[in-house]
């Protein structure tokens, strides 16, 4: 390293090394992970992804190879603005094509955020846009849920308390904990936003990763004044390599994202772009979306099932969607020292107190069933009870 | 717009709105554009690329469809490194994959600078990532250069006047002016960045792109402490549209912007890292960038012996190589009028003053000639040259 030299102040709260040293120990070939949120290789297209990226170059590759435009490549914008209002059951007045819905997280707090600006969070939420908005030196503000998602009376208590400049939610098979946010309390939701200047970031990647009960309107249908930004992805339905997401809300906002984003990476590539693009205007994602369903609700049956035969004291979630099943252990067991063991024993999960923004929750974990099979899911299971068993004896 | 909404302060120095007026009028069917900065459509490779998209994801589809590493697609970092290596004529502690050379710069400005950070920049410089700085609130100090680049003494004096952060420099045929740093100023260059302390981000994009001279040793092999950061692409070579661009350096530098860029996009698409992997690996490269200098050389060469029959007063650089020829009209006209004519007849360029990171300079402008035929070139400068007659008669 350069002597002396001054990395910028954004870095400070910065550590990530847990989550990082996790994943290099994790990735080793004969480990059963639930660490992850990768789709698993059966719900990756490559067939038809190779089928489509040959044939989008053929026909319009001169395009496609030339520099495109910020606001996203022509022909996909026309796929997805209807895409989106239909399934957000809304018109949006405005569409941004985004390297994958992480970067509509970044373009967001780019858009809206000062340093110290308060920004209310679930607890526990997703680690990664956590960082995201630890690199915008966001004050974090973590509002309690309960089973059926944030809790308004919390919610807007803090929008009183912290005047905060967004709200960060995860409406649907919520990461870490699989819950999802009660039908009467998303109105509720857009409602505070509008009453408090708020602006509320739906991050809403798992909605279409549904094995029970029925589809709820989006927060952002209920929204009136524009204060809801939703984001959305094809990483869990499609690809995540292809890094292709959106955002969809007020064209003022995104107008600020696109700004944002000329000086991000200029664009997405228009050649992922236009592979999505292919995949919906042929309809292959509807079938395709049923097939990962059928699947991953079997891998979830299979956890859930494994986890009704833990010894007492564990609780856990029964997500009706998505990816991931939370677990509390009994008090006292630290999930990062379990951790330790379980990769001595070849298996790995994400040790809960990552994903709280101000820490502690030591007895939590987050098991991911879509990237392993049915019997690594029996296996590892089986070997993490075994483990919490002696834990407790 | 939400009422009473509140964007964040780095936006307000931004304005971007003039260029992306530009570039909206520009946008027309019968319009022969000096304005762009695009690869001529010969110069992409869609046939090649078509068939390396279908046969890497035939070949490697599950992986390249799956979640990667931040650091990079692990076939084409073994590919990378040594392409750079062998370029820049020394080892490179870390090279990290980018989405286009724009996030490089992106990510590096994430990693160095707080608001209010010197910044020393050519001036005039790329107005991209003039941008990028501005979003960063960096306070940017121009430094003069002369025909063979930055004035030496005037960068030690900026340096020593504003303890700058940061160095940001276009060595070879710059943009907008098509100017190269003489070779004995690189290495004083890297001289002063490790006495002062500044880190030099060496912003390189059209150094394959020579048309007469000898190739230069990159101010990043005269670097012996690690100040200097390499940003590369592949945009002016083989294709923007895939924004697969790389940065390399001090391995605590990259690590620094590869935990900046799991928070902006995770990874750049592995498809499009798969696709320039398998361009190298054939070792197509060579041949292809041969055949573009061919062609450029004829289009660069056909606008100098325009600008030749120019009315006195008007100078103008003849670069070695690049994209962009720098057109100094006599004092008092104004090129932002001169657009607005020039668009009535159907021709346009980019007026010099938006390279200026203080403005000013009204009377500059820069050409294109990559992107526009012979013909398109005779006739559209003809265009110009009468124009100026009229204004100067």
């Amino acid at each position: 390293m350069p002597e002396n030299i001054r990395f910028a102040h954004r870095f400070d709260g910065i550590t990530g090394s847990a989550i990082r040293e996790i994943f290099k120990l994790i990735a080793q070939p004969d480990m059963i992970s639930f660490a992850g949120g990768n789709p698993s290789p059966a719900a990756l297209p490559d067939q038809d992804a190779a089928r489509i990226a040959q044939q989008v170059l053929a026909e319009d590759g001169k395009r496609i190879l030339q520099y495109g435009a910020t606001e996203g490549y022509p022909p996909f914008l026309e796929t997805l603005k209807p895409y989106v209002e239909n399934m957000l059951g809304c018109t949006v007045p405005a569409v941004l094509p985004t390297t994958g819905s992480t970067q509509g997280m970044d373009l967001l707090c780019k858009a809206m955020l000062d340093p110290g600006d308060a920004v209310l969070v679930e607890n526990p939420s997703f680690l990664g846009n956590l960082q995201c908005l630890k690199f915008y030196q966001a004050n974090l503000v973590p509002v309690e849920s309960d089973e059926d998602g944030l809790l308004i009376d919390r919610l807007e208590a803090a929008m009183q308390a912290h005047h905060p400049k967004m709200l960060y939610v995860i409406p649907t098979f919520q990461n870490p904990t699989g819950k999802t946010l009660a039908a009467e309390r998303r109105p509720q939701i857009a409602a505070l936003a509008a009453k408090y200047g708020v602006v509320v970031a739906e991050d809403d990647p798992y909605r279409d990763l549904r094995y029970a009960g029925e589809d709820l309107p989006s927060i952002k249908s209920y929204d009136r004044d524009g204060w809801v930004v939703f984001l959305g992805s094809f990483s869990k339905i499609i690809s995540p390599g292809l890094r292709v997401g959106y955002m969809a809300g007020d064209a003022d906002i995104i107008r600020k994202c696109t700004m944002g984003k000329q000086s991000t990476d200029v664009h997405t590539a228009n050649l992922t772009q236009a592979i999505v693009d292919c995949y919906l205007r042929e309809g292959l994602l509807p079938e395709h979306i049923r097939q990962i369903r059928k699947d991953y609700a079997c891998q979830c049956g299979a956890m859930l099932s494994e986890l009704e035969t833990f010894p007492k004291g564990v609780r856990f979630t029964r997500p009706e969607g998505g990816l991931f099943i939370w677990v509390e252990l009994p008090e006292g067991i630290d999930a990062r020292d379990l951790l330790q063991k379980a990769i001595a024993r070849r298996f790995a999960f994400v040790p809960g107190t990552h994903f709280y923004a101000l820490g502690g929750h030591e007895n939590t974990l987050r098991l991911n069933f879509s990237n392993s099979t049915i019997d690594q899911i029996h296996t590892g299971m089986s070997a993490l009870r075994t483990l919490l068993e002696e834990e407790l004896a």
